[in-house]
């Protein structure tokens, strides 16, 4: 099977009945009003950056297209609905719902990957009212997690730096096994270099990554169960006795090191010694399975110091408790005095990797102590997004039969924006993003060079000017009646995408701590419906003026 | 298809790829040092009980039985993985991996739905050594969040108090599809009686809920768009004209409450007409799209007189926004007011739904604040466990070729329990559990009646004294060389035995803010076990005594 086709089988998974009940009951409905076909269109998009920041990541797109595509429901699904609906559903519309697709749907969105903000309306999804009620749980389940989790693994990549290599290992503490696979994803889109996760490996091509656990080095307790005992040297020759060879190199860096090899622990020098022999251009050991100084890094050094002598190249050393910094300084001194005692140049190459409870937090500590890690991996604190595990995205109504549609609400920040519309990104004279622009669908587009007028949001009296230096449309047309119109794109393209969107961000927008707010702003005609709307002087929702 | 068919082909698509890397990479050197077939044992525990709270409950042990029965790598599996693993694997361990099954494994494990704590192993893992590290990331990633968001639900319940009826409605919030399935199972298991989740009802057995969103509301704008326009009345007879039966009733209850049916919203007062006419019998809209005073608390009010006088009984009213509390007390006063004037017994039934951003904690002061809220539903907070989304589960070997096992670390609660144990729970003369005891599995089981000295662990030099009631065992064998011996639970089942769990456990350890800690010990043999492991004196992880 190809990786595309893969990627399609898995992605496609999601049925249409992972929804809420009341989309069905809703759907019901305004089919009885033989209101289903009514032309409608709903939005989605969030309404704060999360954890506190100035910029989001779009993402979840390819999967929304594959569901979307796949929409239909199985005679078992409307066989269990009928046993739920009230009791006096007409059933005709069971009738009506075996027959649903959304070939009659149409979707405009921002490619993935992108840079986004708070407010801006992400996806467009138009079509038979009916349908696109039916579509809003799975569309947002689909955007909320892959967004915000892609935006978390931006800002760890923004934490860690460039030169850092990013690894994602959070399989095990994910909510749910896909949510461990949608975690892989969506980080490495973010940034991340790295999986653990095989099944994100073979799905979406994330380079994989691993050597061994703690359970690995305790698992052995004696030099005897080190078998075969022999390893013939890189270049080729008669096998040597490995653990003979290694022996003496423990002895030479104890002295070196001033350690006592009683203090070693025989149960993981087997281990090293066997994993070694296993994969000997391979080795990257975890160390502190006992203690790191007085039994993990001397036995790594032996064993590392063979393997140079066999013309192997062995790779590093994994910590994975305790203060990394300053056990990473630790190891890389020790490295460099075997280099400096030894003569063996590889020690120079060997990569320290950190692993324990990192957060956004101690990797951007991280950056301000000293120390040698050169490959953090990073699980909990990333795939669940401990510091704000949902983005709540929001999927509104906004037009039906051409009419705008707005929510009101007791709290007015749960308002929406009215109407069909068009976004653009209006881009300084250094290129770079300096307001997002939200004009109604049937103003002309801004042009580079004008002046225009708008309504910053949260400022909606503040009338400003801005003339843009370029703009862009945000959106793409991605589905159009019932068929995928734009290339589904791979994880490793979607991460191009994501890298090029955050490097034209001015740095003052990325920042992790008390970014400055980008602008996202209402075009006049925009700012007027929503007034119009809200004083009830237009025909988006009429008060009722008699009885 | 059954539910049980059903329930099984969704759990079982965990595929066994859904791992680290590093599991391959280790199964490899086992296999190359000819250790793959030994006999080894592992277990899963947590290191600390979630959210600050006295306890847990234990759950994803279905999923987790189904995994092991169907754990195979299939050809297109292992071909990824010789794409994968260093260039030097030796091409039979490809052929190793395409054979591998369960066949040889054997599991004990707390029964789902159980009350557990910190550091009780819950789940024991015996067979080949290759193979039981294999499971590990799967297992982990099986039990962690179903076992935090079960045990995140029982403490929602808990806050909530007996009485209220608290509905689950986190899909659109969830970490990924699965996360929002696997939060709908586990939640309901934990306490909770309602889902919005159609695929969760289906495929469990969930009882579901939901009526109507603000985009139903927000959807229409003109009484023109009501069809039919006309209600038979419940007891049979002709068509009566509705709109102008609540148009009457508006201008009853306007004057009753002394409000201005100029004020009301004629999409409001059309989409919960259009809805009554639809559904008569399952009448309860969301009444906050615009105004609840000025608009959806009147409205809902004359549709529902309007039903009640066609002796159909309304169901109530959902409130989404603002201050919940309050507005429920006059939503509640407003009903009372109209059955006094216009003698509508059914009003006194009516029920008021609360879903706003509920959090466990805005859960607890709905409980210290008047209010009429009879039916709470929760989404976010709910399923992601915002106060702490992850459980931490790990996964030890303990055991190699009958001996003892265990990880020591630079940070001391992150070393393991050595050796195969069993797990009593030791209950007082009122029945209560009072302490979970951890012995070596070939000490004799602790007797009621009789007194035994233990070690309550994180006070590990003070012995302590105990005599138990009565005296069960915690695990019990699940899955015996490749097959579930235990009867896999549905979901109602393992609910009942998460109440019944929790009824016996003392409320100061149910409490939610500083519960007494629930003590587990350690036995004599085990505590000398571990202190000779620690200084090296056992067979566990000898000192290298010479080179």
């Amino acid at each position: 099977m190809t990786r595309a086709a893969l990627e399609r089988s898995v992605l496609r998974r999601v049925p249409p009945l992972l929804t809420d009940l009341y989309q069905f009951t809703m759907a019901y409905a305004y089919w009885r009003a033989g209101r289903h076909n009514e032309p409608a269109v709903f939005e989605l998009f969030f309404r704060d950056n999360p954890f506190g920041g100035g910029f989001s990541l779009f993402a979840g797109l390819s999967d929304c297209l594959l569901f979307l595509q796949n929409f239909a429901f199985s005679d078992d699904d409307v066989e269990y609905l009928r046993s739920v609906l009230p009791a006096g559903t007409d059933a005709a519309f069971f009738s009506y719902l075996k027959e649903l697709d959304c070939s009659a749907v149409s979707v405009s969105a921002v490619p993935e990957g992108s840079v986004v903000f708070a407010r801006v309306p992400l996806l467009e999804v138009c079509g038979p009212l009916a349908v696109v009620q039916l579509l809003e749980t799975s569309l947002l389940c689909l955007v909320n997690y892959a967004s915000l989790v892609c935006s978390n693994a931006a800002r760890f990549r923004l934490a860690a730096g460039p030169r850092r290599r990013l690894m994602e290992m959070g399989l095990r503490r994910a909510q749910g096994p896909d949510g461990g696979l949608t975690a892989s994803r969506y980080t490495y889109i973010g940034g991340f270099d790295l999986t653990s996760n095989a099944l994100a490996g073979r799905l979406f091509g994330i380079p994989v990554a691993g050597t061994m656990a703690h359970s690995y080095v305790t698992s052995f307790s004696s030099l005897e169960e080190v078998w075969p005992q022999t390893l013939v040297p890189c270049g080729g020759g008669g096998p040597i006795d490995f653990i003979c060879l290694v022996k003496g190199w423990l002895g030479r860096v104890c002295q070196l090191l001033g350690s006592k090899t009683s203090l070693v622990r025989e149960g993981e020098l087997a281990a090293f010694l066997s994993y070694a022999i296993a994969y000997p251009q391979n080795f990257l050991p975890v160390i502190d399975s006992y203690s790191v100084s007085c039994s993990g890094l001397l036995c790594f050094c032996a064993v590392a110091l063979a393997l140079c002598e066999l013309q192997y190249q062995p790779l590093g050393v994994r910590l994975d408790s305790g203060d990394l910094c300053r056990q990473s300084l630790e190891v890389r001194r020790v490295f460099k005095e075997c280099n400096k005692q030894f003569s063996v140049p590889q020690f120079e190459s060997l990569i320290i990797v950190g692993t324990n409870s990192i957060s956004e937090q101690s990797l951007a500590e991280l950056n301000k102590k000293e120390n040698e890690i050169d490959v953090v991996g990073v699980g909990t604190h990333l795939v669940t997004c401990t510091r704000q595990p949902s983005l709540g995205c929001v999927y509104k109504l906004i037009e039906v039969r051409g009419r705008p549609r707005m929510k009101m609400s007791e709290d007015p920040e749960k308002s929406t924006l009215p109407g069909r519309k068009s976004v653009y990104r209006l881009l300084d004279t250094d290129g770079r993003p300096q307001m997002d622009l939200i004009c109604l669908s049937e103003e002309a587009a801004p042009k580079a060079g004008v002046s225009l007028t708008c309504f910053p949001l949260g400022l909606t009296k503040t009338l400003q000017t801005v003339t843009p230096a370029q703009v862009t449309s945000l959106r793409l047309d991605v589905f159009t009646c019932g068929q995928i119109t734009f290339p589904l794109k791979s994880a490793s393209e979607s991460r191009e995408r994501a890298q090029i969107s955050l490097q034209t961000l001015h740095p003052h927008h990325k920042r992790l701590q008390e970014p400055h707010d980008y602008t996202v702003a209402l075009s006049e005609q925009l700012h007027s419906l929503v007034s119009d709307i809200t004083k009830g002087n237009s025909k988006g929702s009429n008060f009722l003026l008699s009885n």
